[in-house]
């Protein structure tokens, strides 16, 4: 029997042990997607306690808490910081095979220097010793990510942001840098309420009227050149299905949701896609990276909802067929010779072997591995998840070329994930090495290795 | 090499082996969803032949058989026990991988004390010695459930049902319970033939007249009232998709079945939705749970429908989109605190990553895991979907809180597969914690297997 | 640490190795569907280098290079074949996962006895070596279909063929046969461009006038009993996703086909559900089997259609929702006992459980397995791929009556992926045998290992 999460946690191999520790484990990282607050990197506080770390923003630890039983009061309510942190160390003790109990572990053990299993019983014990080790340290943001190693944060961040709080960073003598993403979803979502008056701050924040489609893309395209002045390199969408309609008019679109008219579904999908095919020549010129996260569904809980907002744990997996919109809209911008480096990310496993298959449809030889299979993410962001898209990208594409993780997260300790995602990676090349699938060829073992962990994102982006 | 099916089947560490032995393999059994007759119980007779018991209603066993080309007349036709046996035997040989094989050879060794395998090669001599167990011992319905160690069964029951058996079960002292569930499918199915006498005898039944969709609600909550008395605390529906529509008019898709006339999807689906959020809520009011087995495509050879009737082996697996209409019909209950208990089954296993996330937008502090994951349910009861479903759920809710298995059976011998699904259970916990991925923690380790083999079950459902 | 690809590559377990070596390893090969030409075969030239050999048509190959970043040059264009081959092996060395990585490596050592792992490295040493392995050997395509003791080959034929080579292949002496199959892919594809042209060819191949849905039938019909003479036993169709309307008007369809107006999606489906109806009752006539292959979606890139036209490395993979249309259409064929032997194929492995229950829905005492889970084909055609297929219909239906493999391919050295299938599946049922989830029963695993690689085909498609 194995030790619990010891050094070789997952290395089942000494190949994998190998891979892992020789050259894994130390190779910084490249966050090439999170939704860290750049403010609050800027700000650098010392947090007051674990629960403030650990459970004031974090919707996978909520889930799991009501998924207990736990009243609303221990996740987002007016209990102590105490009670809250014993509630969910209640609460992991029936955690087994979930990933958070894995990096609530990881984080124990790497920034709090805690190896005791985190459940009921030790929750108080823990409690005490993680905040004297806060007490002790440094575990302000800034240490956090040095310490994690990393190199490459980057943001999320709407088009109408003043960028303020990067270009303060910029300013600083930093180890890291943390560059902004540019991410239009409101631009694009002219279905929700709302529509009208970010259309308004947008032409503020560009500085023109918006007026029609066209101007929305010509303010957003601004913005994109603003960011990119920042440092930007990266664009991110959310798309919960794939809109394609070349058919319908998206300038009607726009003026019916200027004045708070209902539209159909196709105007919904012609205006996303004029939008869309837009910003994407935009990217494309400006060497980004566009990268698409497809298939949440948001929001599910209407009374959650208009309780706490967005973001806090309400948030499940779509099932839209994806194959044939995708296909289309990213055809479109090859045959105008204006597709961009792009990041395909699925939130259902069911549509890995679609994504797997749809990159080798559009690469070329502006890049290694110019369309990419974005790594699992969010509610995929485990062994049998990570595993799964390692496997179909193996077998359907190139995974020496894969650009790797990313933590997708808002919390500062998260960077665990990375070793998390590392530890798994090792596992399925060592495991692959040790049966004589592959070649026992160590400087390639070790270009690849490296290469996902972090020299392919770096490459790729171009940071 | 392992022994063929002993005492260590599929237990394939340690740990494995300790978890079933010392903390599954006892526990009683909660059979909380299964097709099993109360008038087979009541009236408790002794079967001639295991061909009775193995092959006069069992689909599995018919569909194995017709897949290797046995005619029909060896499965439902009116060939000799004896030779029944034969041609399952023979085709029992060919059926290498599937839960068929195991639930056999389960069978043979705890009700038969039969160790040989069975194939074309035994089959007679397995089925003389199968016979001479049943001559010299005890194979009626309430000795075969009492040696299960079963102490409850939930039957599946018509609105219409007079539960006279249950009543008179419930009269005899027994070491367990056997309990009504409510299964209100003929009175939702508005688009079948048949709907409007189905109506007319639920009036009946509910002693009032049915003149439009709110007399059916009335008429099904008064029914419900009358199952809860008899000691029902489940009910069941079968969606081969989920409808959900609040925009079309069910009252007009009413009228238009009652007098015979072709309804449109919309209609159909208008009417579905609002039986099911009325019958959801009064769900709620006695506390039931409310199950929803989603994705089965019923009796797609129309020819064999028309010789033999329903559930005869030829249903398959469907592959609708689910999400966006689930999460309208349980937020819809959700929002006016009317949603129950929910324990949702998915047929087909694509779905398992949007169910076991469509979990987590409706937990809530009434219970631990109100909402459920159903155990991998029919064509998915097998080795890799038992291991899926719980992988699925421990990834991405809370696998310590899940109520575990039942059967969904019609074969009084099927207990079998409560030991199947603790086996398959206990290698995936026993590996976690063998390879250090969960604390050596026994005391939680214990709670926890003894929580999904029963424990769980009989708090959620409170029997 | 196993060896690299040696002779028990892929063969974990004792009873995995006894298998493959003893029962599965000399087995014959039938390839009952494949894309070969009949005129290579019949003209049987030496191949000139092994990129010839290799890289002049195999767009698994170009698909890994461009992503890459090879440039087109390399791929499809007019580099030297000694500089096509040096970008192959460098892309090869990251393709770590990939099935091609494995029947690259097969070819290397069963065709050209090389034994050297192929990468940047060693590619210009191997170019050298395999190029002399030519220079002194045999490697036309009737002798590389001997060595790899191939006894029947399907190649894949257009209804308007006149099977010239068939019949002229037919009067060689030669150790396999080279059967033509029946594709009326064209003829169905009422959609597409040049279908009216199509129509006219087929008239004059059937010597008859085509004015309506009714004449296609016929036209196609004439054509199957001649392909019938020629020895055809199987016809294949490929369904981008599957057609079933009874309601619209297939008339109507293929006069506004003919004109070239626009069709409507419920007239398209109506033509192709009319004509594959009568299709299909004609094949069950002639005691053919019928394969339906599901689920590509083709010719994604416009650009790359447009410069190199298709099957060059730009498909992919589809996401339909297929069981309701696939139950309706084998549903009307069985109601009129007009369903032929059927082989279904899907290319989403999200398919698996929905094609792997359909069989059941439609088995027969006219032959074993009668509806068949077609094996894992193209992008499926991986480890990952063909484990999840054999696990599938395990599960689901019956293993032992399983056709087995074919290679869907256009190379003469493609003979390898039986061997890798073999390897696979000796490797599944080694594995099942070795944890005593199978009887210790010699004799029926012979029997199952053998009709999976050669028996169970043979005597199914009465070869």
């Amino acid at each position: 029997m194995n030790k619990f999460m010891d050094k070789d946690f997952l290395l089942d191999t000494e190949s994998a042990k190998r891979l892992f520790h020789e050259y894994a484990e130390n190779m910084p990282i490249c966050d090439y997607h999170c939704h860290l607050s750049p403010k609050e990197i800027y700000e650098n506080k010392q947090p007051s306690d674990i629960s403030q770390l650990w459970l004031s923003g974090d919707h996978y630890k909520w889930r799991a808490m009501r998924s207990c039983g736990v009243d609303e009061r221990y996740c987002t309510g007016d209990a102590t910081p105490k009670e809250k942190f014993l509630k969910f160390g209640e609460t992991l003790g029936w955690c087994i095979g979930n990933p958070l109990y894995h990096w609530a572990h990881i984080e124990l053990q790497r920034y709090f220097g805690i190896d005791t299993p985190l459940s009921g019983k030790t929750a108080e014990d823990i409690y005490e010793k993680a905040n004297e080790a806060i007490a002790n340290g440094d575990f302000r943001p800034q240490s956090l990510i040095e310490r994690s190693n990393v190199k490459v944060v980057c943001t999320t961040d709407d088009p109408i942001d003043t960028l303020e709080y990067h270009k303060l960073l910029a300013e600083q003598d930093l180890p890291f840098r943390v560059l902004p993403s540019f991410r239009p979803d409101k631009a694009l979502n002219i279905e929700n309420e709302g529509f009208a008056e970010y259309i308004e701050a947008l032409g503020k924040a560009a500085d023109m009227e918006i007026k029609n489609t066209g101007n929305v893309v010509t303010a957003l395209c601004k913005r994109a050149e603003y960011f990119d002045s920042v440092g930007c390199k990266v664009s991110d969408q959310a798309f919960n299905y794939v809109p394609y309609n070349t058919e319908a008019s998206a300038g009607k679109a726009f003026d019916k949701a200027i004045k708070g008219k209902p539209l159909t579904q196709d105007e919904i999908d012609a205006y996303k896609t004029t939008v869309m095919l837009y910003l994407g020549a935009k990217y494309k010129q400006l060497g980004w990276a566009m990268e698409i996260h497809i298939g949440a569904m948001r929001n599910n809980n209407t009374a959650m909802f208009e309780k706490l907002g967005a973001d806090v744990g309400f948030d499940s997996v779509g099932d839209c067929e994806i194959a044939q919109p995708l296909s289309r809209f990213l055809d479109k911008l090859c045959e105008g010779d204006c597709l961009p480096k792009t990041i395909l990310f699925n939130l259902n496993d069911k549509d890995n072997t679609v994504l797997a298959t749809m990159l080798g449809n559009f690469q070329s030889s502006e890049t290694a591995g110019k369309i990419q299979f974005g790594p699992a993410w969010w509610f995929l962001d485990t062994m049998d998840g990570m595993t799964a898209q390692m496997k179909s990208l193996g077998n359907l594409g190139v995974l020496g070329k894969f650009v790797g993780m990313e933590t997708d997260s808002r919390s500062f300790t998260s960077y665990g994930r990375h070793e998390y995602f590392r530890r798994i990676m090792c596992r399925l090349l060592g495991r692959w090495v040790e049966d004589g699938w592959y070649a026992d060829d160590e400087e390639m073992l070790k270009q690849i290795v490296q290469g996902i962990c972090y020299n392919n994102a770096i490459e790729y982006f171009k940071f």
